[in-house]
């Protein structure tokens, strides 16, 4: 684990890492802030399509509710980078900053884009190992919502709290998850509800905690890809505890996640303190 | 002027505009942060080399402070672009993104680069009579420091208060500085004055509010471009009030400003409101 830049930033630190993968065999790299003092608690944060592990620690402004709160949060990147697959960088919604968090099992994607393993194992391990945390919780926005949502439904002993912003919650239905499943997972459409939280909520998984959501009205990809209502439902007849909050007139951008960032940081934090 | 986009942002709205300039001869760009309700005063903010209309509003986190105190803020692009002048584009610390926010005399920047006049008039009008905001005041970082300060010490009438953090305070004496003035004033030191804070302290230049500076300890800048004691100094010999808070182990980064920008723009909102 290398260390790579190191800003002071409210009452702690933000830094920029890079480690080498056992799980996708590429250098990884992901940022972080830590508070001064005890850290009680960490939060993993998922990015969304094109980001890398820059977008949320310098644009949603965590750091000072982070810090009163004693937590930090990790921010690994979205998917390995630098490996040229064939059609790895051909558009924004697969390969490259699209991983989706699963494990891919069809070539040439097989190898490397084993994301799900990546967060839920090999990033979670070093959490507790190399930071010595030992209560984790996990949040993220559009796809890395998606990821969130999934990983957290199918690891409840593991992740003590589910937050999301804009999550994809049903992507077997959506055109980028279909895209995305299609790529990783293959044309077996039964291989794709292990990765999609809808589909996790109807075939039993729960989550102890009360999931929180914030979702903006004036988001553009709301009808089409994000589908929140469709987890709103489910989790009501199966009666997983969710909140989900429709901002009035919010978009899809980092501007809509500085807004509310504390809200879902204390919520974890009830969790994780 | 044209709104190319609007996030709604804690209790208001950022937006991303632009406008034919008739002082660059350009189509310029800014942002702006407004809230909701009565609009009291506006901050002009200048960013530092490189930088964009976008870099303070992504990353600064200030919506929230500014709407609790009824101000918007407004940020322009660090220089003109697109005109493909003749070592234009060289470098990080000339020509595009680096305006230095002076009024160029010698070819092929005299036409173009009078970045001083598009502050202090064009924009400054822009805001008086496109968002009808009368009480106005300047900040800036690096670069964008040394704009505010010699564009506030030399309008004291029309700034209500001035601001920086990591300001360059004397450029006449400091590499980037030499670099600049003499691509845009020429070779003539006896021009460059009037674009130095410190210089303008020393012949006579003083502004009635207090000025307001951060500045980190562990910023990479400080000794060799900053040189913030020679500002600290003279202001001290001429009278002028100037709090400059060091803050200890910080750098020259926007994890810095994200920091102690809730202190600027209360200190603005003392003199606007």
């Amino acid at each position: 684990m290398k260390k790579l830049k190191s800003h002071k930033s409210f009452k702690g630190h933000t830094e920029f890492w890079s480690h080498e993968s056992s799980v996708t065999k590429t250098e990884m790299k992901f940022s972080t802030f830590i508070p001064e003092g005890d850290v009680e608690g960490c939060i993993i944060w998922l990015s969304g399509l094109t980001c890398t592990e820059e977008n949320f620690i310098s644009k949603a402004g965590a750091q000072k509710a982070l810090g009163k709160k004693n937590l930090m949060v990790i921010c690994p990147d979205t998917s390995p980078r630098g490996l040229n697959l064939p059609g790895e960088n051909d558009s924004y919604d697969f390969g490259t900053g699209a991983s989706f968090y699963v494990n891919a099992t069809v070539a040439p994607y097989a190898d490397n884009y084993k994301m799900y393993d990546y967060i839920a194992n090999e990033l979670y391990d070093l959490i507790v190992n190399e930071f010595k945390v030992k209560n984790i919780s996990i949040m993220g926005h559009s796809m890395g919502g998606h990821g969130a949502l999934v990983i957290g439904l199918r690891n409840p002993e593991k992740f003590k709290s589910i937050s999301a912003f804009s999550p994809i919650v049903n992507p077997t239905v959506s055109p980028w998850g279909n895209k995305a499943f299609t790529g990783y997972l293959g044309a077996d459409k039964n291989t794709w509800s292990a990765y999609d939280a809808t589909e996790l909520l109807k075939t039993g998984k729960k989550h102890p905690a009360s999931i929180l959501i914030h979702q903006g009205t004036g988001d553009e990809f709301l009808a089409r890809e994000l589908l929140t209502n469709n987890l709103v439902e489910t989790a009501d007849s199966v009666k997983q505890e969710c909140v989900v909050n429709y901002a009035e007139g919010f978009d899809h951008s980092y501007y809509f996640i500085a807004t509310f960032i504390k809200e879902h940081i204390k919520h974890h934090a009830g969790y994780l303190t």
